[in-house]
């Protein structure tokens, strides 16, 4: 009871963290209030709505609990109206970016297990629930995705996902080792922005 | 009988417009035949095709009725064939238009009702169905989906979505209020396009 | 068992040619490793998914099958280690190219017929089998769409969707028959690349 509650809470923060990472890209590119919000919206809820579809778990959970949605939405219509305060928080925000992308990978992978998805499946539905939203915020404001090009943040959702498979393969994935395995990602993800790591590009 | 029948004939209507939009679009960026044809029917099916994935209706009524294919097609082609024509008719394309975001709107939002998806989302699956085509349709053309910056386009569906699932709840969802709620929506939607009604932008 | 052996390896032909065309994409663009790796995933297995999505068929073969995946990915990583050398091979590429295209317009009708889509769907659904990884490798490395601009490529795969279509209605969609459906929609598409074939753009 107590143990569910923790994981919703803790995913309400990361849909939270990451409609105001899509809420700010779209105050950036000088979207409407309405743009803002669905920015956010898909930026928080992409990644869930794609493993849900994927998975075959329809509605998806964007739509079936209505918690995610607000949350999301009220996330965004905060950065539209206090953004220029924000900026000061960056450092704030990277933490609980960071974070989220831990949560979101274990969350998907496992569901992805749960669903019946094989290994290498489930690694894969887990790093996309991590990214998704990232990669649709960047879609919708006409980028590139940052998540392709910038730095080592999807490996980081890959790694991660490996990492909840392996642990459900040796069959010790309970709460605790998946709670380590989020913050051991948000724990790289954090010395990778601090130490400026960055995947290699080709020779040209 | 009858009744279903209307509602078949008017939601052709809404995918043929959608698809003139669509294909007016993709003639403005050069596509050849095929693209426009290709960015009609995404314009027009799309919003329809997203929402049958998210409640679980597979396939797609875009693919399991050949009759809205055919309809989003022949549109986007007429587009092709006479569009210099078709510049001096864009106020009734605008008025069609406006009709077919009430119409599609109401539809999906029922849609999701019937389908058990709970009031919260079934109001965001009837938005999605009345602006998915939109903001498909930019993404293909290399866009910021417009309806995320322009105007009050998203906000009129939003707002015709929870009328929709206030009237279920209310037990009052027949077929006249329902048409009343897709010609209210209409409404608003042409006269913010006359009095030029846009959403706020945040402060830089 | 010798024919879906024969099947499977024919599949994975064309998803590593796709993955490369993809990596390929990404490499020109500077995106890093894993950027290349992704953007080869989708080229290669996108279509696929959205096929399986649309006809209801969850988790996707990409996920549920690991080797579509490891071949997607290790077909990008030698792009991404040997692109300087794969440019003398562009001819090469482009044949094989061709052969996918082939292959997947005709496993995606196929696939759509057996799960019971009606004819004109189960084209439209080949079609987008085909041509659909093209279209989100180009969205993902924000370009508008190749397919839908330069050349007849998406018509060789509406009409070969709508071949097999055929032949499945007549009774005679057969390994054979099929092969060759796969082998002529090849040849027409080498031949509208020799002759440069293309589609009319509209009349400005």
């Amino acid at each position: 009871m107590t143990g569910s509650y923790s994981l919703l809470v803790a995913d309400l923060v990361g849909v939270a963290v990451f409609a105001a990472s899509g809420a700010g890209a779209a105050v950036a590119k000088r979207l409407d209030v309405f743009g803002v919000a669905f920015v956010g919206f898909v930026a928080a809820l992409g990644g869930g709505i794609l493993r849900d579809l994927v998975i075959g778990a329809a509605p998806p959970l964007a739509f079936s609990d209505w918690r995610y949605a607000v949350t999301a939405v009220a996330a965004s219509l905060a950065v539209f109206r206090f953004h220029p305060q924000l900026n000061r928080l960056r450092r704030g925000v990277l933490l609980l970016d960071a974070a989220g992308l831990g949560l979101f990978t274990v969350t998907g992978t496992v569901k992805a297990l749960h669903a019946g998805v094989p290994p290498v499946g489930a690694c894969l539905v887990g790093m996309l629930t991590g990214i998704g939203g990232g990669v649709a915020r960047d879609l919708l404001t006409a980028e590139i995705p940052a998540v392709l090009q910038r730095d080592i943040y999807a490996v980081v959702a890959l790694g991660g996902a490996v990492a909840v498979t392996v642990l459900s393969w040796l069959g010790v994935a309970d709460p605790v080792t998946l709670v380590a395995a989020a913050a051991g990602m948000t724990a790289v993800r954090l010395l990778a922005l601090y130490r400026r790591w960055s995947a290699p590009l080709a020779v040209p």
